[in-house]
């Protein structure tokens, strides 16, 4: 096991990087991948040796090129191989002389387009020599801090007016692990979370996994200390009782969310024809989850907006939940959305009640507002008004969690406020997410200021809500298994680490 | 009936406006909404007479200021007011006096307070003079073309740091009505669309409606030309017979889409305390849409997405729907989505797949791609692949309509296909939507293209599906009631128009 770790490790830390196929030809893949490492080794991120390998090639990018893997006179821990597929089980012969660690296989025109031989013929080879191989028909690893970056995408387009835009951007380092079997959909996510400012620990693509699989990667997660949480889209599991066993093992110290597509009969032929997965049926995928303590997302949105709550918030004691709005539709959303799934919106207790009532009777909050749950302090709100009554209602031992909704248009409610929340939160180690509703400036303001403090925030009621029910979930899972205050304290020392 | 109608006119075409709480002081309401109307004057958008009232001052922003309603000289077609509720009934009966079409009242403090008789007492007087009520406890009328604003929330905020940034802004023209029970959604709507460049024919917010309600305004709408679809927020619904009636008038010509909330029993008594909204049973009202055509969206998200969709494409005939992507993942999950939603993505008649082969054997498309939906081009995808594919899927005629996914990650593909697809789509008679996944730059661009040609954009797969579904509910509706091709005659010359 410990062996297996060390191996995996070589992915993500390599001394020594050989690229197969690198190519000085501008639009090759060989090219953009053999470039990252030659620009992050400039920039001193990239701290291995680095060789170029292709036999019709003397210079890449000021590096000497070998004409094959045999050919580089020293060791090499990873291979980064990207030439055609008939090519890469002699390439993966030569490895194994070499002692390779680890090998990402970029190469398409394996078992996805029914090449299976060719398939079981590297993962023969690898298995002898004990070489860790990921893909093939992959995009491989991103990890912002050894400067491992196997995309091939361009980081940029050029627009036919000649302008250059961001094309698929490159997250900024965090605590969410996102590992994918689409490559497409990887890149998509990268561009998501870049754009919403999620940062990312480890970026995986691992394809058609004809060795390093979900399981092994989740295990190797496991132990790494920048990886809060694991975002996971998958169209099928390798070996069920494997990830069974080890998901288990993991989710009881970090969550995983899991996007698990191919649910209808003609998702699953269509996930067929992607990555040759073979997807079964879909309750035996939802009962495991259930099972092992893996979060299970509906939809694309929902993916993030569990991983970024989960990132960023402890989970809940329980399933009952306040909201303090300062507007009142948007609460009634939220109420609807909160008992749709199943968390409870309880009328406070008299104590809670009381001494809301206090708070009117100072003059401090508005006698007009609600303040039996949901608390609507109106579009009359200023910001202290929303402050002292999250403070209040974080006291209440009934209260969960705490749903916010700061829509900023009330005249009266400034950015200050934002701060003033964050404050009192950090009091309390009970969840808050927020919501705040709109896409022009003081909305994107509004919620990236928050997003930046620790505190979720959310375009949509039911978003908010349905983040919040991901904490309840994981919370009431942590304390099924007697391991809630675990969780809690190993976050905590975290996050006291994090502000050192 | 008729007279009816021309009433509700008098709050979008007014041709003399009296602003009863007008004031200097900047941080009122009554300032903010006066000052709408006068720089709308000044620059040549409110064609009308306006004139502020209130007996403390002698001239508000270079207007004649008039001690009361009564010493206006001329006639006045609207008033809106914006003073205590108190003073509000006193109001009235001077405006029975001067003959006034329509009031706005702003003013809250009425039955959504519990001072149902202060409100009985209004409407009794307005009802009298045959005045038409909008409100009161609400942010009243936003129609861009003659200038009617009064929305009293500030369009922009000044940071702590003397930033200025926008807060509530104006969306552009546009062929989408926004009608509100809850003023704070109404905003964050306004918001919303503003930012997702949806442009907006009429907004109303009405409150309390204590006199003209969602069933007046949908009528109204029926016959407004600068409506394509309505969006409606409710809490609850005035006269459920009287609704049923005017609905099913308005959606044989025009889709009417709802967000009714007060869904769970918390938060209907959540919405009581909001509106003193009585929301009654949530399967009724379930049941109500259902029959008379009103679709019903889930969520906040949905509700934007359907309206977008069904202003900008056509309903289809069926729900067999046709997926074009250049990337596997996303393509599965849309599949997984399609089929939940009750659409099917079903296998191509043997004609389409010939066709398909075809365009192998001339390597117009790869060899390796699924050709038999969903169309998976791979990340190898160039501009005329998406283009070529999507003419072929329209002419299939089990193809009602297609689900593209274009995301722009790939390589070969430029910005320039949009407009090829835009081409191709204009040739038939079927839904296009379309999914971008990213929120950089190339993203947004792609998404934001799309949307300004007619092809409704969005961000992620499951919602381009939930947006085709709304297409396909439409289209059935229609159908079963013998009107299809009239609303297709009806749009088509729309747009015609349009182009002129």
């Amino acid at each position: 096991m410990e062996e297996q770790l060390q191996k995996l490790h070589a992915f993500f830390n390599p001394q020594s990087v050989a690229v197969i196929g690198a190519t000085k030809k501008v639009d090759k893949a060989g090219h953009v991948i053999f470039k990252n490492f030659s620009t992050n080794k400039e920039h001193g991120v990239f701290k291995g040796e680095l060789y170029p390998v292709n036999p019709s090639e003397d210079l890449i990018l000021g590096h000497k090129c070998y004409a094959s893997l045999s050919k580089v006179p020293n060791e090499i821990e990873l291979i980064v191989v990207i030439v055609p597929a008939k090519f890469v089980p002699a390439i993966m012969e030569e490895a194994v002389i070499k002692k390779v660690k680890a090998a990402i296989i970029i190469s398409s025109g394996f078992k996805e387009v029914g090449n299976t031989d060719l398939e079981e013929q590297v993962v023969a080879t690898a298995k002898k020599g004990g070489i860790r191989v990921l893909g093939p028909n992959c995009l491989g690893v991103y990890y912002s801090k050894t400067g491992i970056d196997t995309l091939f995408l361009p980081e940029t387009k050029v627009l036919t007016t000649g302008e250059e835009v961001v094309a698929t951007p490159r997250p900024m380092p965090g605590n969410i692990a996102m590992i994918t079997q689409s490559g497409a959909f990887g890149v998509a996510a990268l561009d998501y979370l870049t754009g919403r400012q999620m940062g990312v620990s480890k970026f995986v693509s691992f394809g058609n996994k004809c060795d390093v699989n979900e399981s092994d990667i989740l295990h190797y997660l496991l132990y790494d200390k920048e990886t809060k949480v694991t975002l996971a889209y998958l169209e099928d599991i390798t070996d069920g009782r494997e990830f069974l066993k080890i998901a288990k093992k993991v989710t009881i110290k970090k969550p995983v969310v899991v996007i698990k597509s191919g649910r209808s009969a003609a998702g699953a032929r269509a996930a067929a024809s992607h990555t040759g997965a073979i997807a079964g049926s879909d309750k035996i995928y939802d009962a495991a989850f259930e099972q092992s303590g893996v979060l299970r997302a509906r939809d694309m949105e929902e993916f993030f907006d569990m991983g970024k709550a989960l990132a960023m918030q402890p989970p809940t004691t329980g399933k009952n939940i306040g909201i303090l709005t300062d507007a009142g539709g948007p609460g009634v959303m939220t109420v609807d959305e909160c008992e749709a799934l199943g968390l409870t919106v309880d009328r406070f207790s008299d104590a809670t009640l009381q001494k809301f009532q206090e708070l009117k009777d100072q003059n401090i909050i508005l006698k007009i507002a609600a303040t039996s749950n949901p608390v609507d302090l109106t579009g009359s709100v200023i910001d202290d008004m929303f402050v002292m009554s999250a403070d209040l209602m974080f006291q209440d031992p009934q209260v969960c969690g705490i749903i916010l909704l700061g829509l900023h248009h009330m005249p009266g409610l400034r950015e200050v406020y934002i701060d003033g929340i964050v404050k009192v939160a950090e009091n309390y180690c009970k969840p808050i997410v927020m919501c705040d509703i709109g896409e022009t400036e003081m909305a994107l303001y509004t919620r990236s200021r928050f997003d930046r403090l620790g505190v979720p925030a959310y375009p949509s009621p039911e978003d908010a809500a349905r983040a919040m029910k991901a904490l309840a979930t994981y919370g009431a899972y942590l304390k099924r298994n007697g391991c809630f205050d675990e969780y809690i304290a190993s976050i905590k020392k975290k996050s006291t680490k994090d502000s050192k």
